[in-house]
């Protein structure tokens, strides 16, 4: 037994964790930042769900421990979409409830989302991070720690600039050109189809009936979860890659209400790093683009891309368990695969 | 019975129907427009509650028509809001059901609430209507007729400039306001009242925690119906009416939207009746007077107000009853009160 003893200190595991909305992640490092162990469950809104997200979430820890034993984990570092819901005692309960059957021995630190994606993308203590997926939100991070957000309000407030805003100006453009009878051009046409609205009632209506139409898509979009709108984003994608006027306008808005939420954060004068985050701020999207010429034009300081939150969420682990872990070449390990 | 029977001709009476999201109202009128008959009950959308919709009507019926003969109505006219609500095979058969219980022999006329709002407004056969309430929605009309509809898409997708949306931008502003750490002005000051949000968690939070505010008007207005945010509006008009500036762009904004949404079923060169509807749009609410500041530059003809839609309702009904009862002066008898 003794030998094992004093082998332990060097065995230490980090465990990083990221509730989302669509996916639970979890990741366990060795010191060096070395992965470990991995896991993926459901997600879950820990706000109107608490105990859905607190079950994805156990069975993400079962995968990730697998074979691992837990009481090597010596900092466990849990982010939770929605910065409200860690305020909650009925998700804070949940959760805490999943973590004490895990066998692991330290408790998490649930941070904000915000926390673990800025890891994600910089070893910097401080600067400015913004998440656009499904939802959007913008904050300003200073010592690792969230200090003041804006936006990331949800569906029916705010999230401007974010895939269910996209998906709904998608819907709106939509329902314009047929309230005025005029021809769908490719974003109109691709939401059409998403919705599988077909011309018209008969089985061969020609030509196109804009009023039936109409009546089907605000049919089609009233009758399934409000949220589900983020789901006609890529039309807008699409439609945008032909040129189309409509996504145009739409990529340039959802870009610059991005740009002002950073703002809303940041002061002008920093020279922090910004760290963009989520599949509708990504280079690969073409509001992502819009956005990073928004910010290299307004903003100084470097732009940078972070792919993975859980990477981040173990990142800071490593740093909460041993301060000296927190490097550059640990984080560049998280983050591989 | 011989006398009594000669006597039915000039003893007709014709029905009009208002059927709401708010409230149901019934008015029986003789040929010459005199209310004989008056019936409320409440509304219910018969588009997601076709059922207590049909049996708000069928109580209204019942109360206007108590004493009456239900055999002497020669003519309905049943205004439906949500012109998609007709098209709709069960709500009409919820409706028809109701109808057949009355006693009354004719089959009623179920038209667009745009229709009786315009009748409520103008005797003549040609125009533009703008019904601006919880929802928003604007018509050309055409012998009487709606031909061309804009807007009122509903709260998750359109309804620009309504009451929804003037709540809406309500709640955001004062979202703004909290992520900001601003102190509330006057419209934060009474949303925040008018969701019971205090100043912070302690009985005396001093100063004011906007975080901690923020979280509860998002949870407020997330825990409860989102069409009740339409509830916010007189937050607007309250700060609005002390100069607040984040009101008067809402304000602003409101007009100019229900403007566009008038002028994308109207020729500029026409010079038909413009009729305008709705609490949104009446001369009292702020919206209004500027949304009749906007029409009175940009288009020709007369602006006039509707201020009850089952006088246009039943005013058509006369009109379908007899051409030649559709006088100016039956329909100031009916709008009467």
């Amino acid at each position: 037994m003794e030998p094992q003893l004093e082998q332990r200190p060097a065995d230490w595991l980090a465990l990083g964790a990221d509730v989302g909305g669509t996916s639970t992640r979890i990741l366990v490092a060795a010191a060096d930042g070395t992965p470990v162990g991995r896991g993926v469950a459901g997600g879950g809104n820990p706000v109107s769900h608490p105990d859905t997200a607190a079950a994805a979430l156990g069975q993400a820890l079962t995968a990730a421990l697998a074979g691992i034993d837990p009481a090597r984990v010596r900092a466990a570092v849990v982010g939770v979409a929605g910065g409200s819901a860690l305020s909650r005692p009925e998700v804070r309960a949940a959760f805490d409830r999943v973590w004490s059957e895990t066998g692991v021995n330290c408790a998490p630190a649930y941070v904000s989302d915000l926390e673990i994606a800025f890891a994600a993308g910089t070893a910097e203590p401080d600067g400015t991070v913004l998440i656009a997926g499904t939802g959007a939100v913008a904050g300003a991070v200073q010592s690792r720690h969230l200090v003041h957000t804006s936006d990331g309000h949800g569906w029916l407030l705010g999230d401007d600039g974010s895939g269910f805003w996209l998906g709904r100006e998608a819907a709106r453009a939509t329902l314009r050109t047929l309230d005025a009878g005029d021809p769908p051009g490719p974003l109109a046409t691709s939401v059409l189809r998403a919705l599988q609205v077909p011309d018209g009632p008969g089985a061969s209506a020609q030509p196109p009936d804009p009023h039936w139409q109409r009546v089907r898509v605000i049919d089609a979009l009233n009758s399934r979860p409000p949220v589900r709108l983020a789901e006609l984003a890529p039309s807008v994608t699409t439609a945008y890659s032909v040129g189309d006027p409509q996504s145009l306008r739409i990529v340039d808005e959802a870009a610059r209400l991005l740009f002002e939420s950073v703002c809303r954060v940041r002061r002008h004068d920093e020279h922090t790093p910004i760290v963009l985050a989520g599949s509708v701020a990504s280079e690969d999207s073409p509001v992502g683009v819009a956005l990073r010429a928004l910010v290299s034009e307004g903003l100084s300081g470097p732009t940078l891309s972070a792919r993975d939150g859980v990477a981040g969420a173990a990142w800071l682990a490593l740093t909460a368990a041993e301060a000296n872990c927190a490097t550059e070449e640990a984080r560049n390990r998280l983050s591989s695969v």
